[in-house]
């Protein structure tokens, strides 16, 4: 038959064998992962081959060491920035992705106030999530592409500074994953890990503590595969020296009450002023928390959540913002007055058919329905209008009277708005009586006494 | 994170969707394996599409109507033959591959002399596995590559002809098997039914008798493999109208005593003259009468061996053999004087280190040791030397002295022959006892009261 392999000898490595090993379950050494990674950054290997790889490896998955040395292969594909010069610990927060999910604004800041500091390198928004790059683009001429001697300069000004991936930053993690978004190799917690984790620890950070989103409006539906995944990046960080921490955080409706960039930023203000949503102001105290624990500012996590309050309070976390914005061409001036940002020329409510409690909102519906309004980017190549977006009036748990407002679209485009408004109105579900509450924090990995 | 699909809407099928639903363990419709043969086929999906689905398809398996779906949309991407001009039975024999195995030159003729049509495309020696093709060759003038058209007169003319695969026929399985050879799919017996029957169906057969090979000289190196393979190509084909049976034949050790291309001719005009090795002759044997089972020529496997025996026994196996190589612009000389074909210049016994029983042959290495000699391709590239090869003096079960031949090398390199000697010596195990003598036969498929 036409079938067989190739008898030819020679001691190199050949893309083929290693294929077949992952194929057939075996672990791969250090040197064919390096020869795998550097062989495609270098354009020697090419895409066919490790596609299949990708595939192999998210059907049979890969071992602890496996995942830690693709993530190490992956980071030293490009630069890893030392930021030695900085005698204070270092330290990043990063998120899974979710719907509202804008904690990264306020963390910075108010992280970089208590006295750590943080280079935060930060995506743009994916599918039905939105992306702290897009947020921060809302506030009128703020910079997100810093060069890395400007980054440097900004970190030593303030403490923290945020940025776009740059060309230099684990280039073989971009190539790999263009090839994944086409080749139905997304979905794989290992490949997801060495994504994130090589991007993450090319900041030269000290310890990274790590949100990972469960629930509908996540990229893990449950948190059996958000608890996966946070093991995993748990432990490759912990194996590459890192301080890291996991939390397991509700996304089963968005969180706080706006979703949209420019509406978003403005709740950033909110919580840094000592307001907003509660269960924003709790995550982003919970999450400071431990970046506080992990950069050694605090020896418990109640007097860290201490010292986070303090630093809103005292608004030494909303003037640190402002100096970033500032430092980073931004206008300083919407920190204060937020009617700088951009608004939406139209708004439309949505009413409740009936009276009762909402049940659930569909939380990806919400992210999918700012994606329409404009708010994200249908296909890649799309601009974002930093304006639109979705205001939560009632979220789960809420009583709602028959006509009650349950959200307000805020649009620019009437066609739009039809889409969006669909999507919303089947978002809420509306019961008899109120849903067991879910806690916010699911878990915390690894397990620990204080939480 | 930097980890989602894409938003975007659209009826059309998308490979990555199509290459999602393989992986997650869906079978696909018709329409979607067309859509990714004839995508590929017309270079509308990239190769890192395919592979990635490949692989896939590898690990996950594919149902029996996507078998069957997938081999038919092979099928039809190239041209299909249509023998409508020929009133006989047009039957056909496939054999998986071995070492030794030379008996399409042996049934091509014996049942185009018992009144069947036998339109054989073959293929060349892969990896350790002698090729039909290969063989043929070593008769001097001997052309493989006809035209559809002197094909056509050739089958008109004597009821057999044997060529190689044109490029008009299954373009996509081409396409496809040079894609898995290098991205480790090669091994799934989903891929490789679909790979062997699109190209033996574009034959325009009625039926065909498959000889799927098992043991240590085989690419299924056990039954349960062999039987699975051949159970998915018999209901494949079943499927699509043909009649077909599966004969799973051992491969343990060498057919016959010839391996080598022209050797192998050799050891065939034995056969076609009446002689031969033993289990040579009984495997074609069995093999002529399903064909002739299969085409209608005989009521009873027994009634068709005795045709069989008949054809050989009257001459007009060897008579309709000589009018083929003629056809085919061989030296008709040659079928009644063998010193005609090409002879290696030296020769080099190998004898038994010690008195016992010949235990098992490697079968693979005696393979490989023919490709080493000369006899087959370490590289695509390389070209055959058609008189190399390796007699075999001893088989399993026989008895020997120390000092004894086990088997001849006949090389024209000294630099390969040395590397085959090793490898031939290490095949051979002798031990004090005779081994439990195995079955030429092990099964057929489907199970018949008749064998």
């Amino acid at each position: 038959m036409s079938e067989a392999g190739d008898t030819s000898g020679g001691n190199a490595l050949r893309a083929a064998d290693v294929i077949r090993k992952t194929r057939d379950g075996h672990e791969l050494s250090r040197a064919e992962i390096d020869y795998l990674v550097r062989g495609y950054t270098l354009g020697q290997i090419p895409d066919y081959q490790i596609s299949a790889w990708l595939m192999a490896a998210l059907l049979k998955g890969l071992s602890r060491a496996e995942t830690a040395n693709l993530t190490d292969a992956m980071l030293h594909s490009g630069e890893v920035l030392d930021l030695a010069e900085f005698s204070a610990a270092k330290i990043d927060k990063h998120s899974t992705g979710g719907v509202g999910d804008k904690t990264s604004l306020v963390l910075a800041p108010l992280a970089a106030a208590g006295g750590l500091v943080i280079p935060m390198i930060s995506g743009r928004g994916l599918g039905h999530t939105g992306g702290t790059l897009d947020k921060l683009e809302s506030i009128p001429g703020f910079d997100v592409n810093l060069s890395v001697r400007r980054f440097r300069e900004t970190l030593g000004a303030c403490g923290c500074a945020m940025i776009g991936q740059t060309a230099e930053i684990a280039p073989a993690d971009r190539l790999f994953y263009s090839l994944r978004d086409v080749t139905g190799t997304v979905e794989s917690p290992y490949l997801i890990c060495a994504s994130i984790m090589s991007k993450k620890l090319a900041e030269g950070i000290d310890g990274l503590v790590l949100d990972v989103k469960t629930g509908s409006g996540a990229f893990m539906k449950t948190d059996r595969d958000a608890e996966f995944l946070a093991e995993l990046m748990v432990e490759t960080g912990q194996r590459m020296g890192k301080k890291m921490v996991a939390l397991i955080t509700d996304m089963d409706q968005p969180l706080g009450l706006r979703v949209g960039n420019a509406l978003e930023v403005e709740e950033v203000l909110e919580v840094l002023r000592g307001g907003g949503p509660e269960d924003l102001r709790e995550l982003c105290l919970e999450l400071a928390a431990w970046m506080f624990r992990l950069g050694g500012s605090a020896a418990t996590i109640a007097e860290a959540k201490k010292l986070a309050r303090e630093l809103i309070q005292s608004g030494r976390a909303l003037k640190k913002f402002r100096e970033m914005v500032g430092l980073q061409g931004g206008d300083p001036g919407a920190v204060d007055d937020p009617t700088r940002l951009p608004r939406a020329k139209h708004s439309l409510n949505i009413t409740s058919p009936r009276t009762g409690y909402v049940a659930a909102i569909q939380c990806e519906d919400v992210g999918t329905a700012c994606v329409i309004l404009g708010g994200g980017r249908e296909k890649k190549e799309d601009s974002v209008d930093p304006a639109v977006g979705i205001i939560l009036e009632k979220k789960v748990h809420d009583k709602v009277a028959a006509g009650e407002t349950l959200c307000t679209l805020m649009y620019n485009s009437e066609a739009r708005a039809g889409r969006a408004r669909r999507l919303m109105e089947q978002s809420y579900q509306i019961a008899d009586s109120a849903p067991v509450p879910k806690k916010l924090i699911h878990r915390i990995i690894p397990a620990t006494q204080e939480s």
